[in-house]
């Protein structure tokens, strides 16, 4: 048996992760399929190999106990303690979620003012979209600096490299809204500041977030394909391996097996 | 006179920049005050300089026009056409900023419902809060990765290495908050959706923000210091540069130079 280098080894053990059909350790277990075609073009690259991915997702959750140390807060996880009220990755489940919720565990602008000072022991219910994310590592400095620069060429511009060459590909479409709070004297109950039509209007923004998302991932797919997968090969090495095939050729193999991958996916959730 | 290698020339020319006290490119048109202990540490490494550099601040505006064709949508930023309500990067200038606002040009909790379709020619007021950003630029991967890894470590998650060993240190410290839009019959009207106690709950939120940046921000300083700049020196050159000063004395003048820099900053505001 021929001996793999440590980037190849890597990569294979990755990829029969993503292969196979067992859960994976993200809290929803498995990949989300709208990054399938993205990540099987990146995948095709013999540099890079993808190592985790978000599609993009609304969250609507009860922070957790904020109090790392007596002087210390931290805000916006959901963290130790918190409750997920909703979470999707399906632009079609966004409408009208808050009707998931029990209506006699919700009460709507109901807050009475909380004085001037911040108080550190509220929880608040925190409503947020957020878009794609893609971490793909990568063979070396070179391969790593390519793949940083098309991203922000696209506008993933809270991109990076990070450690071992692992580049974190990132977009800016956000929202991140405080929507109400944990009521202390009885715990199952969520009191809105706000009101069920503000909700339905952060709702349809969270849809054309999605929209904007798919569209940006779209793009960034395109620019991989023509800047890095499609273009003359370089070295001898890929030649060989990748001859018989014409650009066109496995840009539609490409296409095709993420579609695959999608159906088989979906037909399991 | 010898001739300097380009990192150094380009680091000089920066620094000339930073201690002038002419205005420089950025909307504000002078350097954050908190952002000067931690610039001037890191400036004193002889591997990095300074490139951008914001503190936090909070921010509210009127999207400007969103279509950049006819099937491209972008939402979020202020954009062209778009108008600041209220900017500040100052923890004691959060509070009450509405009052700014012309009392006859806002009306509170007013919006009829928009429809299930979303409006792409709404113009969204938006409210901010964004963290702490700075941009270092180093002479070769080493240093980059260096304080790449330190910022990652106090919790600066959404950092990474850019183009030309440039480190981006980011936190997720945000609020990105949808709170009204533009009367599109009368352009000088602004139509919050949410009620003006919303608001000031959203204002007391973006102190907290103001100070667990602030905490995170000395974290980083306290750790650049200890791991990057008061360490053994490793060669020669630096030695003879800087042996004259124990670790102890660099730091005390550091934070005095710093600490300068913000007095006069302060009383030109």
């Amino acid at each position: 048996m021929s001996k793999q280098n440590p980037f190849d080894q890597k990569k294979n053990a990755i990829l029969e992760g993503i292969n196979s059909l067992e859960p994976d350790l993200s809290p929803k277990g498995s990949i989300d399929h709208l990054c399938l075609p993205i990540m099987d073009l990146i995948n095709s690259h013999k540099d890079m190999v993808t190592t985790s991915s978000c599609s993009g997702r609304i969250s609507v959750f009860v922070e957790g106990t904020k109090s790392v140390s007596d002087d210390e807060t931290k805000t916006g996880g959901k963290g130790l303690g918190g409750r997920w009220l909703y979470v999707s990755h399906e632009q079609d489940k966004v409408l009208n979620w808050i009707d998931t919720l029990r209506e006699d565990e919700i009460e709507f602008e109901s807050v009475e003012d909380t004085g001037d000072e911040f108080d550190n022991s509220i929880r608040y219910i925190l409503y947020k979209y957020e878009p794609f994310i893609l971490h793909v590592k990568c063979r070396d400095i070179k391969s790593a600096s390519k793949l940083f620069n098309v991203a922000m060429s696209c506008g993933f511009r809270e991109s990076g490299i990070g450690s071992n060459n692992t580049v974190a590909i990132r977009i800016n479409i956000k929202l991140d809204v405080p929507v109400g709070l944990l009521d202390e004297k009885n715990k199952d109950r969520l009191i809105f500041f706000v009101s069920k039509r503000y909700i339905s209007i952060l709702d349809k923004l969270t849809v054309s977030k999605f929209i904007e998302n798919k569209k940006k991932m779209d793009e960034l797919y395109n620019k991989i394909d023509k800047e890095i997968i499609s273009v003359p090969l370089e070295d001898e090495s890929t030649k060989n391996q990748e001859v018989k095939e014409t650009k066109e050729e496995r840009r539609e193999r490409k296409r095709k097996e993420g579609l695959e991958r999608q159906r088989k996916l979906q037909s399991q959730e």
